[in-house]
């Protein structure tokens, strides 16, 4: 059975967007189902906790001491393609149709191969764990046999996944092409993997369309009709560049934007629904995401690299718009969501450098969309409140902290200049991971 | 007696902007005075090449082989402040004014003491060779006695450096305040250390104007005057955003542009000359720079964190402008220049989304920027070419290299992906570091 356990070291979370709490030496105590059930200065009361919150089964929880390290919620993923992981920072000279036919088509190809899925897809989920990210948004391939291996990996890790077998069969080469009848019945033996019951709802399937224009209305009409009919969140492509609005525009005239053809297949928030990038998103779009409660996975890094453009994050949070961040590898090269929230500010800087009346994001704003924003979109998770999953990082910072810093300012200095080498500890719902 | 030398590994350099030279199992020479004498496919000619360059002393040059690994240039940074170390990656929520009076100046102030000097130019220099840059333009800061102790531990390091005491008497706090006077006598005294003798050129003093804003213009005639009498070269900031190049305009009514302003004080390319930044250069100002060979540091993290602007690189190489990348810590919070290339390389494709008609820099040009071209204004160095001199790193990325990427992929992955811990060997002019 497992353990309450209760952490001491210097915590540091974001509640609400404008501002860090900030405990030194404090205590967080975890309950025997992963979830944070007090967070304090005091060891007395985080310790009552425990028992307030446990059937009050008496027994004490065990202290484990960081000492003089950092303790924040862990990382977010919000889009993410896993099969690309070998094309990591690599073909970067290319505009995003060369690149998605010279590299990224022909490399989700070789995932008919389990073998080579096995492969690649060891080596992902070992680094996403690596760089802290306890939850992803995954795209996987239309190959139904790789994509159940995914998912067994992230089970295995005990790392909280949404993972797509990828639904698509036009505007692409015909290995990557599927029947509609083939992608429902692929999800309906996926489902019946029951991964989401093994894994006490970490791992589950995700409803997938690759984005409109690799799709035929019925295949994105059956994509629609499996998210309602299984209740399965649903995640896509909006908006990233302009000529794939064109031609969206012209693939489904009858949709008054982008957002609205998802939308007519019930694919836009009809289920809880995420969409990578948004950058180009406006007007009625914007509208009909906040009325459908949509998500952006904001992913600047990929959005700089494919010269897609900027968006413009302060303005969506302004509109009440829910957004978190997406490495969305291999657009994006980088891993770390650390990093993505620095691109993330650097962006919105961009945009206040052009209009001071968008303020850019504040340290604390980027590590709420990280953490507490796009942790909303997996259940309670990306906070210390009580009730949240604890899913955390142990940061030991020793070697980047060699002068006098505030707790605050070594936050800074991790996210800024940290990497894998300073996680030392991992948590997914309480389970070192 | 330094030895003849040949390195044996994967070999790939830029001679010019558009293409990288790649030599599979190559092999470079280096003769005893640290400069390359030959990089060819086959053993024996590089041998031949050694014999010729070196008196024919017949000697035969002994062979170290470094394997599967990746030979390649040394960085070289054209930006940097050492005394902003403390606080790099922090204070990032500041603009640019209230972060210069909040923390950098403050910062400076405490090199007053060269005890602190010491603690934090040593974890500067400690870090700047871990990163793989062995060349530097670098400002320390209005005090003499610690910018001697800096040019100190990078003659003891090996590494080349132009060390700039800063000159700096207005709009400032009293502390960084120096008289005319005792700037030039500063300068006297660190050129009268005779470093560039001891260090054989490798470490020099460079005049080192703040910025306008911050010297009078007496300031700034003597700090032309020194350049011009010692024939050193001069490094300062230009048009780094709006604010700054109004303010310029104010202080000096008759200069017709920013860059005028350093002109009319001897202060922009009488002697060799690079400049900071540059983001809004344009007109006027860039036919001067292209006249006098005015070199621009382009640093284009440090522009999108201080939100200065993204400068338009394409196009000053389009019209013949010199340009190499600058870390500008802390501005820049990155002390790594293959993560500059990457900014720089995302920045130009900001200016391509907006306008086609500027593509975007590529991998080589990028590489070309940081070690050939940035180079330049240290002399032979950034290129593989007989005569230039041996800067050189070895890149072990064998932890990268998971699949069968090719050279040039495994480059560009080491440049997206990697950091020092895949820098297995540095040289700077043949010696190791």
């Amino acid at each position: 059975m497992k353990k309450k356990r209760i952490y001491k070291a210097h915590i540091l979370y974001t509640k609400e967007p404008g501002r860090f709490e900030v405990i030194e030496n404090g205590y967080v105590a975890v309950g025997t189902d992963g979830r944070v059930t007090g967070v304090a200065a005091d060891l007395a009361s985080v310790q009552r906790s425990t028992l307030n919150a446990q059937r009050l089964d008496g027994e004490e929880a065990e202290v484990t001491d960081f000492g003089d390290r950092l303790l924040i919620p862990a990382m977010n993923d919000l889009h993410v393609h896993a099969p690309q992981y070998r094309n990591q920072g690599i073909a970067m000279d290319l505009e995003l149709l060369p690149w998605l036919q010279q590299y990224t088509f022909p490399e989700e190809m070789k995932f008919a191969d389990t073998g080579y899925a096995e492969r690649m897809y060891r080596h992902f989920v070992r680094d996403l764990r690596r760089f802290g990210t306890m939850r992803a948004c995954v795209f996987a391939t239309i190959h139904t046999e790789s994509t159940r291996l995914l998912m067994r990996l992230f089970q295995e890790a005990g790392m909280g996944a949404l993972v797509g077998k990828v639904a698509m069969n036009r505007n692409c080469p015909e290995g990557l092409s599927e029947s509609v009848e083939d992608m429902v019945q692929g999800y309906v033996e996926l489902i019946g993997d029951r991964f989401e019951e093994k894994s006490d709802g970490l791992v589950r399937p995700i409803v997938t369309p690759r984005f409109v224009p690799s799709c035929t209305p019925e295949m994105l009409r059956a994509c629609g009709e499996l998210a309602a009919r299984y209740q399965l969140p649903v995640q896509s492509h909006l908006s990233e560049n302009k000529d794939e609005i064109a031609l969206v525009k012209e693939l489904e005239p009858e949709s008054t934007s982008y957002g609205d053809a998802y939308d007519r297949y019930g694919l836009f928030g009809q289920t809880p629904t995420v969409m990578a990038h948004c950058v180009w998103s406006e007007g009625e779009e914007l509208q009909l995401m906040k009325r459908r409660n949509v998500m952006v996975a904001h992913c600047p890094t990929s959005n700089f690299n494919v010269a897609s453009g900027m968006a413009p994050i302060r303005q969506f949070l302004s509109e009440g718009l829910r957004v978190g961040l997406g490495s969305d590898i291999s657009g994006g090269h980088d891993l770390s969501i650390f990093q993505t929230m620095v691109y993330a500010i650097q962006v919105s800087k961009m945009h206040y450098q052009q209009n001071h009346d968008r303020p850019f994001l504040t340290l604390s704003e980027a590590f709420w969309l990280a953490t507490k924003s796009a942790g909303s979109f997996f259940g309670q998770v990306g906070s210390f409140e009580p009730g949240y999953e604890f899913d955390a990082l142990v940061i030991d910072d020793s070697d980047l902290n060699h002068d006098n810093y505030s707790l605050l300012q070594r936050l800074e200095r991790y996210i800024y200049l940290g990497d894998d080498r300073q996680i030392e500890h991992r948590f997914c719902r309480g389970k070192a991971i």
